[in-house]
């Protein structure tokens, strides 16, 4: 990025009067270095009435006409055109009323529109007005979840949504917290297996420690690279365990590399297994992952980022054998589950206060121990980050409307849409599954019309096909009327 | 947490019905696995009503009644109270429209009001009506900003903000993200750092480099010791850097510090400087910091997560001098701008890909190379996250309104209203301003009526004082009503 534009360049000024103006100051103004302190902090008339007027367009504009299935899903503008008409350049004035609306009205039109029935892509699944409802209420709020004088009610809705995950789990007891994305929670667990293999690791680093290696298969997801680079284990030292044709973890190749990684001299401290992969929807056989890493005494983290939503189902649950014995699991509603983004539960099977002891830092300003109530429910050390945000409270919400139930039926539903797509695609010409989907991933070739009638498939037909993309499509509850 | 209840009781179905009950499936059902697939996702009706009910309520009871002065900050119960007070539990069957109101309108009574004019903590100075229009918007579109296509509109107001606060840093060029707090932002600070000093620690890791020290002031932010635990650098190589008695890092003695530490045998990489300290709101001389950072070949970064927002201003941004020299800098504007939580931007001066190259996963299911637009418009290879939340936006939308001029005004304000606090404090029997306010924290102590008369300070006084809690308040904008 190259910065030009020099700020307080002197600008018109506009008909409209632009909002940082303030006026009506009182008669008996107080003043210090020129400014009137009890003068009108804000025009607050104008900025309410444009809340209730852009309440209006977003109504309109997204919650109605962005999940008809007739509209748009995009107005498409590459990035040089939607600048200019965005007008992305912050002036030194201010902007006028009708033409902020405008901004707020462009700023729609040309989004993609991800709550549409036609909008396939990983994480969206449609528009859960529970959800969003109490996403407006946390924005107009503005918690921070980390002290519980500050927020009372985000500190015991998140401690119920995780208990009733936890449950889910099968966990008798744990602890847990809600965190910035699955990569994030991901992270959590590399840091907790770290700590749990070696406290002394959070005082004095990794430099006198002998080489660490943890372990997932080829099918994980990227943050699994990602954790291990920004963690200062290095990505070589994540070992990816080889995934069978329908890509879950082979468990004696994971035997195999754990020796292995032994008779280097490394020290393995964590499994990472993958519950709904990212393309293919896999699940790794939780149970015989477990054996591997109770016999080695390895940190057991499941990434159920994406296939944690089946724990809710009776009938899909079983997915997930096996994951009663991990150690922390992540999983975010805001997938499958439609709680949007951003919903991520870190689950810790400890409960003796590893996940505070693991990230405190014990900031004598913020987590005084001398308080008025039990100081449990603080929840700033148990979190990488200081200020955070009420990501539980949308979930609690949605929860509370539509009950276990009502959430089994969604992921139910979802499922039985992927197996309707892997019947019609398998009925149509041209079209190739590659297998039968486990979730909500389907896998497909669009076979081209000169393709069709290739009786040799050879290198040419490969090299042919791939140059048509490969669909994975992530099936979720909205779908359905973009299919039928 | 220890989770009790079962799960998939049978309940009784409320005279009410719940949201979950889909109704009016169509004549030609499609079936698959006792779902029927074309009926009705979700109860739109009756969700919009939702929304549009819930909206009239935050509205009046956040929007209008939670800013008002003769209104309560808060209206406190402990948890065990609250927790029945809000039926927190959650259940197999959904609750009825009636009580999901009743839901929303106890979890607003029961918050904290952060933007009310008498609430004085950190991070708050009231409510942007121009921001909370903003993120309604983003709630309600859902993106995720990891590529340009599926967030158009959210990369390039995120490339404009990111263009503007560089202009306010001197910066020529740069690069930068908006990340989950300053505490994260820090966290791709000292992650940059090691990965300049050496890019081979992204791939082996840190068990055979050198042992890694970096430097902070004492008064730095928790946020720097949660970094090193979290990057594998260990607390213990946090070296503190002394400070003055304005709190401000003493550069002789980091100098010292960085000697030191080569005479152990350490290596030193990355010195950061704190623009606003969190308690005392003081400024470490950054030219002087600089200097030692180029002699030695250090990384530096500036934490001005708090501070940052005085460059807004043309009177206070002599605070920040030195800033252009800096590597990255943490800035939040959801502080003293009141872009709302959370909105944090970590800015780079490399313009060479190093935010990229440091934390990309190149995952090829996300970010392939052959689209049919410019790729350096996607994100996510920069972000140590995957799905990451629009935080821009608000910030652009409030800027927008306001502009830079309006933005300063806002700073203008709460520093001229800290300067009137402390006179006041000065002025009033039984407080004891601690020191001249240089930013918006006042520091001072509630000297209690049986100790104004002591005259001998010795250790009994003060040992019967430090029973009183010192005050540290953050004098924002939103506070004057409180004030005056």
């Amino acid at each position: 990025m190259t910065s030009s534009q020099n700020i307080y360049t002197t600008g018109q000024m506009e008909a409209d009067p632009s909002p940082q103006e303030t006026k009506g100051v009182k008669k008996n103004a107080v003043l210090m270095e020129c400014v009137v302190l009890n003068g009108p902090i804000i025009d607050s008339d104008s900025g309410e009435k444009f809340v209730e007027e852009v309440f209006r367009i977003l109504m309109n504009e997204v919650v109605y006409k962005a999940t008809d299935v007739n509209e748009k899903v995009c107005e498409w503008k590459d990035p040089e055109q939607l600048k200019k008409l965005l007008d992305v350049n912050i002036k030194d004035i201010g902007e006028p009323h009708q033409k902020l609306l405008q901004l707020c009205q462009n700023s729609i039109k040309y989004s993609v529109k991800t709550s549409h029935p036609r909008f396939f892509n990983q994480l969206y699944g449609g528009m859960d007005h529970y959800s969003l409802a109490a996403r407006f209420i946390t924005e107009a709020l503005n918690p921070s979840v980390y002290t519980y004088e500050v927020s009372p009610v985000f500190t015991l809705t998140e401690e119920a949504v995780l208990l009733k995950m936890m449950e889910l789990l099968d966990w008798k007891e744990g602890d847990g917290i809600f965190s910035p994305g699955g990569s994030v929670s991901n992270m959590y667990a590399v840091n907790l297996a770290r700590y749990k293999y070696c406290p002394d690791i959070k005082e004095h680093g990794l430099s006198s420690v002998p080489r660490l290696v943890m372990f997932t298969s080829e099918e994980c997801h990227y943050s699994m690279k990602k954790a291990a680079a920004f963690l200062g284990i290095g990505t070589h030292n994540v070992y990816f365990v080889k995934a069978d044709d329908q890509g879950k973890m082979i468990p004696e190749d994971l035997k195999k590399q754990v020796q292995n990684a032994k008779e280097e001299g490394a020290v393995p401290f964590l499994v990472v297994a993958t519950s709904g992969t990212t393309v293919l929807g896999a699940f790794d056989p939780l149970d015989d992952i477990a054996d591997i890493c109770e016999e080695h005494k390895l940190w057991f983290h499941v990434d159920a980022s994406w296939g944690g939503s089946a724990l809710i189902s009776r009938k899909y649950k079983k997915l997930l054998h096996g994951i009663s014995r991990a150690d922390s699991v992540a999983w975010n509603p805001h997938k499958m589950l439609m709680a949007g983004l951003q919903c991520c539960a870190l689950l810790v099977k400890d409960n003796m206060d590893l996940l505070k002891r693991c990230h405190s830092a014990e900031a004598s300003y913020l987590f005084q121990q001398d308080k008025f109530y039990d100081v449990r429910y603080d929840t700033g050390d148990k979190s990488i980050q200081c200020s955070r945000r009420a990501d539980a409270f949308k979930f609690w919400m949605m929860w509370k409307a539509l009950g276990t139930l009502g959430l089994e039926e969604r992921v139910n539903r979802a499922l039985a849409l992927s197996k309707y797509l892997a019947k019609e695609i398998k009925k149509r010409d041209g079209f190739e599954l590659i297998w039968e989907p486990e979730y909500a991933n389907i896998c497909f070739w669009y076979i081209p019309p000169s393709l069709r009638k290739m009786e040799n498939k050879g290198p040419e037909y490969w090299q042919r096909l791939n140059q048509v993309p490969l669909f994975a499509w992530d099936v979720s509850f909205g779908t359905s009327a973009a299919m039928l």
